[in-house]
């Protein structure tokens, strides 16, 4: 077709001489899976999954000249829920895996599934100590991460063979090397460059369009792109899994936890590698209970690859046991918070993993709630009720580099390599502010592309103002020894007699030798230039991020549908470096928890579409539907970040789905099992019990 | 007029806080003086001085708006010659001076100049000991740099306050800290993001649509991009100096060279600070003279603020000393190169300055000429001449940052600040491959923007491979002592004893450990992340450059036109890191000296207006014009760098104008003392010989 400058498929792509991409704990990528998920080769795993691209004159000639791409499917029986794909006459998706993949590694004798035990104690004696033993199942639907912007990339392959890709991304140098990993090109050949983002959640680490148009723009010699439609989006990036989750708990009649065993089932998607990792590590991760065994499924699906949504995993299992929790705490004839509180993990206490728990403050967060006027005040009259929920996530550390760079006027640059998601260039400045002693308005942050900056992992997993604060702490540090140097030159003394406090240099005996950090800016062109420094960390200690959630609602028993009355969320962030962005976090992310508690999910037809891939019919929450959310700060200090910083971006997403549930729950009496709780549901629930 | 979103005039520019930014050897840049060169306040000083810009949704717009903006002139004469300016009753161009200006500084009786007097020894004295005395006056015209690609900047001045700037610059620092003198901005706010730039031989390190496009961005709240045409290009960015130049030298009657007086005026342009300065200080810098006086002028006429331009200062009176040492030569009765190598200053000797000269070989330089097969072959038949002529030029030191950051898969990423005029990315990275001891093809070279890469001084001066070489040599170093401590946790060994030698790091004493740069590349994940390291260094011991040519010419004596038949330029680089660039460099400069030689020249009519803002009658050489010009390479260490690199950027541009000269004069023995060397004027002085 006219104005049509190259066609691509599958077959255009090599196989991947890089088969995985180890992270640390942040897990793996699989290089022939990502490869095989940013375009099918041969099978089509979803409804989305790209067959072809193509590069035209206009958006307009490509929209038409793809329509004219005739594609031969032979249609197979999709497998859609990790129930079906678990049973043992499932169609199996993949015939075989790249060797390491999880579901490899780990591999068991069900078609479609791996599967990953945690276990501690002896679960069998324990639930014969048991008093009081509740046993659910739970299920949950595909979300989507539903950030506004969709994705979009721009990449130039040039003559010299370097490919320059501007993307909107969380992690440029995940883009980078997974580009790099697909088309087999050495790492240092691209560039990227990371636009402002409008959104991620854990959804925009993965490249989907940057190797598509890398390989049209070397086809066509011309910079390329490439931008997703919203339905696009919807159907073809990695939403959240859907799962199936069977929780049984057992107490003493005393209110004391005993035992616990749990089968989770994740959807994977079409490729291995979904959430259920984390999500087994924090199932009861916040509650002391000697015997345990927590099954994890990663399964299959004919649905898109699974990405990270805000804590990754946590979300279902968490609706799950502090489902069960309240339901205990109500057959024990305890106050929910006081049998959480009675049960609750502390610093030091040994996880599920075995290892001892770090330093967190679970307990005073439950004591805060408690205290806290919300959960003491009557509730409001008619058929309302009141719940809480309580989370526990550990945030991630990895490689952070920051460069520090100050100016002859006493303006200071700051670039990193953290991709800004939610106002970190500004809580990283107020960090290296305060190591400086000078107003952050004196600083220019900015992110760096990947030929510009060192290797800083993606913006996820709640790092960036912990792990990169410690890069720029740590460059800041740098740039004051360099400066007492040159204040030392200019008052011939010893560099070791100069201190630097409250923002100043001074000479630790001398009075009279004093100078602003801004005054000794103006006087570094005359003792040696300007001073930059970088720094890289990888910092072992991380932190844990502990949250709960109190909310009232209303629930219309003619309609089933549920009010939102009043939220108030508590999270301990360690040290808050920006409250107004903290709180904004929190508030996102508890408006996120609520989206998953009460109207999204995935819709797919027997044949295998997505039927609801548009914002209108995906229903995300609005400001119409949501009270103010009121955000209360705790600060219990991460002994691995010298201002105390936790990471702080995830974990007010967990507590709302069980929060709600319970709160309905207390509402009307029927405890909801599936998510999303929407209207029609609740009807069948209060409707299934007048019945009985 | 519909369209048109925004107008401004000098009014709309405040008065610049800071008066002067110190450049160190590289001089001093006056803000109040770049700011009213960038739009005039009141007065206009030149034909193309700014008196208003504007902003419209179209070029067209923009154009036909421009047409509608009446200015009312009130005619002042204009001052066009040093010789005019430097009259007792000249017309005053400024008034008053900014409080550290050069002319003001030294500024003298006269009305439009200031002067700079060197002196070692007693000259009155010096002259009474000669035996032949030569005394000439010599004119040159102002030219332009001719780099292809014209002025063009894209600004973007946010809500936020920051301002981002895209711009083809040779140095993205000084556009920075120049914008934010002019608009009194703090430097931290800032970001310039160098474009890939099409030549600036010293002519694009000053804001000139910069500040103007940032100003109309904050009126209009949307990115502003403007450029120049060709004749914007000569009429209103900087040119080098029309000059005049008296020069007298005596030696005694067997050729020693004694005494020197010269007077050297320089236009300026429209505000001071032309290249007089280092004009004066490599006058006679490559010959023994014990007595010498030498005086600068820097003198305003009603031309565009004058620029560097390769050398800068260094071609007009190199072209008045080499003749008058040709003539002295013919005088004595000496072979012109012999008596040059009697007379040639070595390393140590006492310079003007009176400090002695670094280390460099001159003699050796001079005798590779002698010898070389070009000067000692017989001249081809006709009006043919032989010339040569001799040059030395120091190039300069300055900060500069590198960052080198190894990827897993052994490639590197090296950035630095310094713009790429010249293909120095690649010699930057040849250098590093020398350290790591790996291909250079595993490197990719980058510039960095303001906020990633710490602070660079501009790409002039000859610097860049020599001084960001340093730089890039040191973080090179860095990362390799960063990866022996890797080795070493690998082994469990002292890193204290690897060693890293032709690209593979050993144990010192266990032969078995032993691992190439690439194998622990491949193992920096596991052992603690990816290395990135950076570096600043501001060399103070530099480096000189020296330079000798040959021509051949034959002059046709009916017309005056002169024919280039054979040119071989002689360069001590120091090392040669890339010759083939090298030699590149060598044969642009020529091919610039040349058309100083034999073409180019502004004109200017009475009233002050440039007649010949075209490409067409501005008459740089072509390819048509030039023989083919052959570089011979030379290298003596230089003791400042590691690998011995000495700048090589500049000074084969200086002896072409002279060795012409020479050569004409061995042709048709007329001495042509003003430039250019055109048809018309050879003519005349053919003429004006064959009546005598």
């Amino acid at each position: 077709m006219p104005g049509v400058h190259a066609v691509i498929t599958g077959d255009d792509f090599p196989v991947p001489e890089t088969k995985i991409i180890e992270l640390g704990e942040a897990g793996y990528v699989d290089m022939q899976d990502i490869s095989d998920n940013c375009i099918a080769k041969g099978k089509v795993f979803y409804d989305g999954h790209v067959v072809a691209a193509l590069a035209a004159e206009t958006p307009h000639i490509a929209i038409e000249a793809a329509r004219l791409i005739d594609v031969e499917y032979q249609l197979l029986p999709p497998v859609m829920t990790v129930k079906e794909a678990m049973a043992e006459n499932a169609t199996v998706i993949h015939e075989t895996f790249t060797p390491g993949a999880f579901l490899a590694r780990t591999r068991k004798v069900l078609p479609n599934a791996g599967g990953l035990t945690l276990a501690i104690g002896d679960v069998v004696k324990g639930f014969k100590e048991c008093d009081v033993i509740i046993d659910r199942v739970f299920n949950t639907e595909t979300v989507h991460q539903g950030y506004i912007e969709s994705h979009v990339t721009t990449v130039t392959w040039n003559a010299e063979g370097l490919i320059e890709i501007y993307t909107s991304t969380q992690g440029q140098f995940a883009i980078r090397d997974q580009v790099a990993g697909i088309l087999n090109i050495p790492i240092g050949k691209i560039r990227v460059i990371p636009l402002e983002i409008g959104g991620g959640f854990g959804g925009k680490d993965a490249a989907y369009l940057d190797p598509l148009a890398a390989v049209l723009s070397k086809r066509t010699g011309r910079p390329v792109r490439m931008s997703m439609r919203r339905d696009e989006v919807l159907r073809a990036t990695g939403p959240s899994s859907g799962t199936q989750i069977r929780v049984k708990i057992g107490a003493t009649k005393d209110g004391r936890l005993v035992a616990a065993d749990l089968e989770c089932a994740y959807e994977a998607g079409a490729f291995p590698g979904g959430p259920v990792g984390p999500a087994i590590m924090v199932a009861t991760n916040r509650y002391r209970i000697p015997h345990q065994k927590i099954v994890g499924y990663d399964v299959l699906v004919n649905k898109p690859k699974i990405k990270p949504y805000r804590a990754p995993g946590a979300i279902p299992v968490n609706f799950a046991v502090e489902t069960v929790m309240d339901e205990l705490a109500r057959e024990l004839g305890l106050d929910p918070l006081e049998f959480r509180m009675m049960n609750a993990m502390a610093t030091g206490d040994r996880m599920v993993s075995g290892l001892p728990c770090g330093k967190f403050d679970g307990k005073g967060l439950l004591e805060a709630m408690r205290k806290h006027p919300h959960y003491t005040a009557p509730k409001a009259a008619g058929t309302v009720g009141r719940g809480a929920a309580y989370a526990f996530y550990m945030h991630i550390g990895m490689q952070s580099d920051a460069r520090v760079m100050v100016n002859t006027d006493g303006t200071v640059q700051l670039c990193t390599g953290s991709c800004d998601l939610s106002g970190t260039r500004l809580s990283l400045a107020m960090q290296l502010a305060e190591v400086f002693g000078i107003d952050v308005d004196r600083i220019s942050a900015s992110v760096g592309a990947t030929d510009a900056i060192g290797y800083t992992f993606t913006s996820c997993g709640s790092r960036t103002t912990f792990a990169t604060g410690l890069a720029v702490i740590k460059a800041g540090e740098m740039v004051l020894a360099a400066m007492r140097s040159r204040a030392a030159l200019l008052w011939k003394v010893d560099p070791a007699t100069i201190a630097f406090t409250d923002g100043r240099f001074h000479h630790n005996e001398n009075e009279q030798l004093t100078m602003s950090f801004q005054e000794l800016c103006s006087k570094l062109s005359e003792t040696g230039g300007t001073i930059s420094m970088s720094a890289t960390v990888s910092p072992s200690d991380i932190g844990i991020q502990v949250a709960g959630h109190i909310v009232d609602v209303s629930v219309d028993t003619a309609t089933g549908k549920v009010q939102l009355l009043r939220h108030t969320a508590f999270q301990d962030v360690g040290k808050a470096v920006h409250p107004g962005l903290v709180s904004g976090q929190m508030q996102g992310a508890t408006a996120q928890g609520l989206g998953w508690a009460l109207s999204e999910e995935y819709f797919y037809d027997h044949t295998g579409k997505l039927r609801n891939a548009t914002l209108l019919d995906y229903r995300m929450p609005t400001a119409l539907d949501l009270p103010m959310i009121e955000a209360v700060i705790l600060e219990t200090p991460n002994p691995a970040h010298p201002f105390g910083v936790r990471g702080a971006g995830e974990i007010s997403i967990v507590p709302p789905v069980a929060a709600v549930a319970n709160a309905i729950y207390d509402a009307v009496g029927v405890r909801p099992r599936s998510l999303p709780m929407k209207p029609s549901r609740l009807l069948d629930l209060m409707r299934s019990r007048d019945r009985h």
